[in-house]
């Protein structure tokens, strides 16, 4: 079903058409596009109440900015889907997220418009900065550069990064501070209640706007002279304009705070600061879900809410007649719960996903022992080194890809100092429709190479469950990585009591003849069904689920590589530097010399799709590992070297 | 010669006797702990200027916080030596950074007192913050947590994210902003602009405290009355309390400025400070290299100077007869000239390292082309990615160990982009005396595992010129990382014309015989030396330059693999995941079964001491690598296993 734009957005295929409609029809562009954002998204999923909030920020940025020359940067992006209907996305915008479709992200080799590739928060204004730069520095004196970023995005301190470089570096950039008091989960942190504080007119404006008056009405007299009030007229001014706000402390001039869906009063504005060279931020206040009654309630719901009737607001959910696998993310939550409950050491730490990995069931329950730190990795980690030299057993949920953020600070904070921290990384591996910026790749390599760290991964929820208890009992002093993917489980019935896992030791799940599957995490159950599936052709490989990627299980290796000659290793990571690259210096320094294939990411950008087109792709779902080890086996059999 | 400290300072084993001197008598603790500071650093070198900068407040802080109950994080902790003599270490502080010695930096293995292990910039807030969590979390309502930071670590991100937690984590933490203007270079930025301002009397403060005057001395008459003064008053003080400055406006009560070198002062203001509970910063202003004349003059000169005669403030400098190799550093910065001076699109970005990696050199000459962005590695990359976008060829350097901080942006903005910014990875490798925190022993691995990245490394300065030459060519489209060590290279008469290097090809620098060394980067010198050796005893290994280790240079790897069966691979990085590593996913590839020895940073974290203790402790120095050649072809010779 083609979905069908109104008839005013119909007839804008680039920001140039959009330049023809008469400034008082914008509103009209704003419900349609609005309209088509809502019809698209609840027919094809996608994010939501993000493109919501920026309808007419996003209209009237493409209005006024002479794009793609001006240059548009959108932080994190998800709210970019105007954006991209309005630049000559619009009739294959039903495409977006799919396989092989448009980016739910703004893509450079997707668009000119889409000046810089965006996922991670909080890159815009460093990204926006540099183009001003190479803009002054070519002459190019009427080009402009705008980032739009969210007030969930600045507290990242790559934000005030960029803001205190943009400060000084008389450069033609314009931050737009999109303040609605959301990430994907409500904003915290100071900044937030300053940015509220200053955001609402009863306070801080009232009160500037009140010293303003009083100081103009000053009732000059005998005992208090035109001299003594000019004094003191000057001094007031002086000192609120030389930091007035944090912004300006930055040497950023400070425009707003104005309202966000006010489609007339933004193209006033931003023609005004078109003119205005050097930095400056100009603060909207939005809010996020606008338009749609349900989102605007429940933000956090219709960040992401899949599919649904936009009518009813009915979210559609698979219903089944047998008990389902939970999520990876829920069995967290809720053993966090359980741990915690037995060991009073336990916290729980998240950079601003508490809904996302389900720490929220904690801090609802134990809101004293689990907190949202807000977009701040770095700080996430650290302040989890601090409260682990005090003896308490953090766990630091962080997703792969954004665990990247927080490198060093595994590195310096927690691995040099052997501080047992327990890194828990959500979404490790491919994560389906949030594409390249989001695919917790590289975390096996990047922490592999890394002295002290343990990395594991389960198979299931209870090897999930498992881990995580082993992880905080006082026999490990070491920091713990526990990577484990993006949604459902294989097990309905997962709530077992816990177990202790010897830390680097694995499991043979089966014997086999001439060839051994070593698996990592839960492609195991891609290798078990592929087991299943060769049994009719008589292969019988032997399986390992090996757990840990580091220490690996010294004990099983010997077996395997002396009893196989042809070795496969799955992982849901990448193939360069990963766990099957573990095996090879297994091998490199025990002498072995099995023929080894590697199954995994492959060593180049794996763009988004489900997770199911994607492991195909990527050749290791069950199917891909049956052909890999029918086409092993065909090979003539190596000689089998021992160890030396 | 045992070096002897002051009568006073000599009775000093801990901050229990620090505690006893009387108040009055503390000037001449400074005194003397000033005194030994440079009667040691010059004679056994190390650090100097900042604990010179740091010395009232070292004492200060001892002699009112109950350490180590009450926890003292130093950021960076360069500055801690005067925190080191009063805590225990004054008489063995003349083993500081030497093989088996002290440790340049706090350490948590090294002293009780040394509560967070730093090196690495603007941890500080950060861990100080989960130790004061965890204390309140414990209930120890009694036990403080200080955090002292320069105003150099207050541009990284990461302290902002630290104080946007503390300004809500309702936990007793102090600031202490430590603000001398300076990095190691002077620091830059729009925040310090704003330190200098609120710090200067003249300006921000004196108008506070006008506006505080006149509003008190508001003369009520008969046209302004009592109601409207109260008004007025009432209005400017919310103003100014709400958001007078940037640290208020962040929730953190902020005292200060004040003279960080008048020891009662700083007495007396901690211990009031103790007293008040929540999140609070003290802003104290100090003098880096106070007390040495010659180092408050030029501060970075005298950040480290080596060793000096502290009387006449002559640097020693080895002198020689010969030319001598300039180190990899001033080759930078020479080339980065030359070739601006032939490419108008080449940029020089650095985070603060402008002398330490020498773009000095280009940003004293062509200072719009060349930009110190601050402690900011994050902002600097991506920053550097966005001007990448336009077309500006950027050479962005970074020490190794420091670009750890920005792994997700080289991932996230410029690899999944394929943005050709040109990373320089200074002080790759061990460094030396600055330890663990500073090793660059991880970015083979941690780059490898990441598609489109092109990772080189020199064996000698003509090879720096021409990596570099090479990665500025239009030709070149992808993110290319060149690695060097810190330090002297090889060659005297290293300024030759430039010559392209085809991407991903080595060079054979020998034929052999039984055994082929492939190395990578520097330590190809290290095995060339090591090939002389072991000629008297009639091994004659062939030896492969391979200059990237992404991506390998194929031809020569099938033409080393299919003559040799026994190979040996050195580089200056960790034997897991690195370059060896590549080696053996390559023979995994293409079906060889050589018999492989990686030689590298083994995997363990490696301590400080000279460049020589550590090569040859982690067994790569020439001798080693002869020994592991000696022992290798005294095992017999395996069977070649040709290619499939």
């Amino acid at each position: 079903m083609q979905i069908e734009s109104g008839n005013l957005l119909r007839t804008i295929d680039s920001p140039e058409d959009l330049k023809k409609v008469p400034k008082e029809k914008l509103f009209q562009v704003c419900d349609e596009l609005r309209q088509y954002i809502i019809d698209v998204v609840s027919v094809h999923g996608g994010h939501f109440a993000a493109s919501l909030g920026v309808v007419e920020l996003s209209v009237a940025l493409h209005y006024v900015y002479n794009t793609p020359y001006d240059q548009l940067v959108w932080d994190v992006g998800h709210q970019a889907y105007g954006h991209k209907i309005l630049t000559g996305r619009r009739d294959n915008f039903s495409t977006n997220r799919k396989y092989g479709g448009l980016s739910g992200f703004p893509k450079r080799s997707e668009s000119e418009y889409d000046t810089f590739g965006v996922g991670h928060s909080s890159t815009s204004i460093s990204a926006a900065l540099g183009m001003a730069i190479a803009s002054k520095y070519k002459g190019e004196a009427d080009r402009k550069s705008v980032a739009v970023i969210g007030d969930g995005s600045m507290t990242a301190g790559m934000a005030f990064e960029a803001m205190n470089h943009a400060g000084v570096a008389d450069a033609d950039v314009l931050i737009i501070l999109n303040d609605n008091c959301m990430s994907i989960d409500p904003n915290v942190g100071a900044l937030k209640e300053y940015l509220t504080d200053i955001a609402t007119s009863q306070t801080y404006n009232k009160l500037r706007d009140d010293v303003w008056k009083m100081l103009g009405k000053l009732p000059v007299g005998k005992r208090f002279t035109r001299d003594m009030a000019s004094k003191l007229e000057h001094s007031v001014k002086g000192m609120v304009s030389k930091s007035s706000n944090l912004f300006e402390a930055l040497n950023l001039r400070y425009f707003g705070p104005i309202d966000g869906h006010n489609i007339t009063k933004l193209v006033d504005t931003l023609q005004d600061l078109r003119n205005i060279p050097g930095p400056k931020i100009l603060h909207i206040v939005t809010v996020k879900g606008k338009g749609y009654a349900l989102a605007e309630k429940d933000q956090t719901k219709w960040h992401a809410p899949g599919l649904f009737d936009k009518i009813t607001g009915e979210i559609y959910k698979k219903t089944f007649d047998l008990p389902q696998p939970p999520k990876y993310q829920d069995v967290f939550g809720h053993t966090m719960i359980e741990l915690a409950e037995q060991n009073k050491a336990i916290f729980g730490v998240t950079p601003a996903m508490p809904s996302g990995c389900s720490l929220k069931f904690m801090m609802d329950k134990m809101p004293d022992r689990a907190i949202d730190v807000g977009i701040c990795e770095q700080h996430a980690v650290t302040v989890s080194a601090g409260m682990a030299t005090q003896g308490l057993r953090v766990f630091c949920n962080i997703y792969s890809s954004f665990m990247q953020r927080a490198f060093d600070q595994a590195v310096h904070d927690v691995a040099i100092q052997k501080l047992p921290v327990v890194f828990c990384l959500d979404r490790a591996g491919l994560v389906g429709e949030d594409g390249p910026t989001h695919h917790g790749a590289y975390d096996i390599p990047y922490f592999r190479c890394i002295p002290n760290m343990i990395i594991s991964a389960p198979m299931n929820e209870q090897e999930l469950r498992n881990l995580m208890y082993t992880s905080q009992l006082e026999s490990n002093k070491m920091p713990f990585v526990i990577r484990y993917p993006r949604g459902e489980g294989v097990m309905a019935d997962w709530r077992k009591p816990f177990e202790e896992i010897k830390i680097g030791t694995g499991r043979k799940l089966r014997d086999g003849k001439d060839i051994a599957i070593l698996s990592f995490g839960h492609p195991g159950n891609f290798a078990a069904a592929a087991i299943r599936d060769l049994r009719v052709d008589g292969i019988t490989p032997a399986h390992y689920d090996m757990r840990f990627a580091k220490p690996l299980d010294e004990a099983l290796m010997h077996e395997a590589l002396s009893r196989y000659s042809r070795i496969v290793t799955v992982e849901d990571g990448t193939v360069v530097g990963g766990f099957g690259t573990a095996v090879l210096e297994f091998m490199q320094q025990h002498g072995y010399k099995a023929d080894v294939r590697i199954l995994g990411i492959p060593d180049r950008i794996v763009e988004h799709g489900t997770l199911k087109e994607l492991h195909r792709e990527c050749g290791y779902d069950a199917q891909s590992i049956a052909d890999a080890i029918r086409e092993t086996v065909k090979e003539p059999t190596p000689a089998t070297v021992p160890a030396f």
